[in-house]
């Protein structure tokens, strides 16, 4: 299933993609698309015959696909080559930080350039939403089986405040715009294996970053199971799970003129294979 | 105001302290203590005539003083002191990491060993709940209207998954039972000075800590400010300020003659002047 969340920001309905890609209201079977409903009403949403349910009219925007997301988590350093082009050693363990809940925005909101901003820098990333509390987890056998399902995220960064001034890295990951989570989530079932997905960013249709889920240093399975052995995990938390080569951070001259932080105007296109498509025109300050 | 919340985990109910320091219902005025009502409901709290509520009877468990939490804010290494004792430079601006908001606790409610800890360590800390949105706070002086009001917290961390185990700090201070908020979450308008509260922290009655907020390199006002030129603070969300010294990762033999790190059957005590008192029980992983 694909799972959406379409309206106003903040005041977002939960709705379904149909099997011509339209988007139905489920607002009749569950009050959002939110922790509470995956942990509880997944199988409610199975069952709804849903090309019965109202079809929503127009081009609605579209939220942020996991409503009231409290923590949000993120991988660093997942690629090797993404560690290689940023200068660091490839992780032992997987690292962790955490982005601020309400810098989650949806898959085509604008990305605001933050006050006193520098080196805007964009990720590519498959995100998993959790859909049961996970306290320990035994293994990583069964681990997805804590997994409601993925999305994209663009792990917006601003590298000034992630790494130059003291200290950790989420000083320059939460800021406002900073989580566009969506189109859809697409639940367990539908991506048969999290680590063979091709992913592409463009910025202003220039490929930038180019790759495939096949190459994380740690696994889906592995992240999940090894977030639960520190801190216990809930329905709607969000873990990102790290970005492969490309971003800007990573370029250097000559192969690249300018370097390539993001500025108004420009239009950041990211794809993951099975879970759509996000756009986010980039705009300044206000 | 001191404002609590009492009854079984996860089914608190809003209450108050009378003038006899007994505790007193509110649910007929207020859901619970949280973000939304911090940000509308307090002049209503405060028009209530409180010796008229019910009072509540007995000795129910305290839960967190604040419902909810969705984004839970520490302040590394505040106090020079401290610094210094675990061999840091002093920071010149604040670090800012965060704890999983399901770490909540209630403060006299057991802190658990977590599975694999070596160096389980207690940070006694004055913590700030935000009571309105604060984006881009324009200086420090109106930094505190933004300010609901103060709790003590005990930052607990696992030193070994802090900073042995790769990357960020937030794998050591994010596990179950790791963020004991209250007793009371005492109004703004109670404090008259943030930067001038005694602090004591005793593990079976031995002094651990002692200190007072004068000695913070970063004052409330100004982290409340620097906070909201990164991310947005909402109501609700919780800023713990960071510790005096005396954890036990700053013992050093032959001061100490056993490291100081917390074990099973530990009681540990908290008070700041102002905040009431906490006490939490050491228990076995479970």
């Amino acid at each position: 299933m694909k799972l959406v969340r379409f309206g106003p920001a903040g005041r977002e309905k939960p709705g379904i993609i149909d099997s011509e890609g339209k988007i139905r209201d489920l607002s009749r079977i569950v009050p959002d698309i939110s922790g509470e409903v995956l942990a509880k009403s997944l199988p409610k949403i199975r069952k709804a015959k849903i090309n019965r349910l109202p079809l929503v009219k127009g081009k609605p925007r579209l939220g942020p696909c996991v409503g009231n997301v409290r923590h949000f988590i993120a991988i660093g350093l997942n690629y090797a080559d993404h560690a290689a082009e940023t200068g660091s050693a490839i992780p032992k363990e997987p690292i962790i930080f955490s982005k601020a809940p309400n810098c989650v925005s949806g898959p085509n909101d604008p990305i605001m350039v933050p006050k006193g901003s520098a080196k805007l820098d964009y990720e590519l990333e498959l995100a998993i939403v959790i859909g049961k509390r996970a306290r320990y987890i035994p293994s990583e056998k069964e681990a997805l089986s804590y997994v409601a399902g993925y999305c994209i995220c663009n792990d917006v960064s601003e590298r000034v405040f992630q790494a130059e001034r003291g200290g950790q890295w989420m000083k320059g990951k939460g800021c406002e715009t900073f989580g566009p989570l969506g189109p859809w989530l697409v639940t367990r079932d539908e991506i048969k294996d999290t680590q063979n997905l091709r992913m592409e960013l463009t910025v202003n249709g220039d490929v930038r970053q180019s790759g495939s889920t096949r190459t994380m240093i740690f696994s889906v399975p592995h992240i999940v199971w090894y977030c639960s052995q520190f801190f216990v995990l809930d329905p709607g938390d969000v873990i990102t799970t790290g970005t492969p080569p490309g971003v800007a951070l990573g370029h250097k001259p000559p192969k690249w003129e300018t370097p390539g932080w993001l500025r108004p105007g420009d239009v950041v296109k990211l794809s993951i294979e099975g879970l759509g498509e996000q756009t986010q025109k980039v705009v300044p300050f206000k």
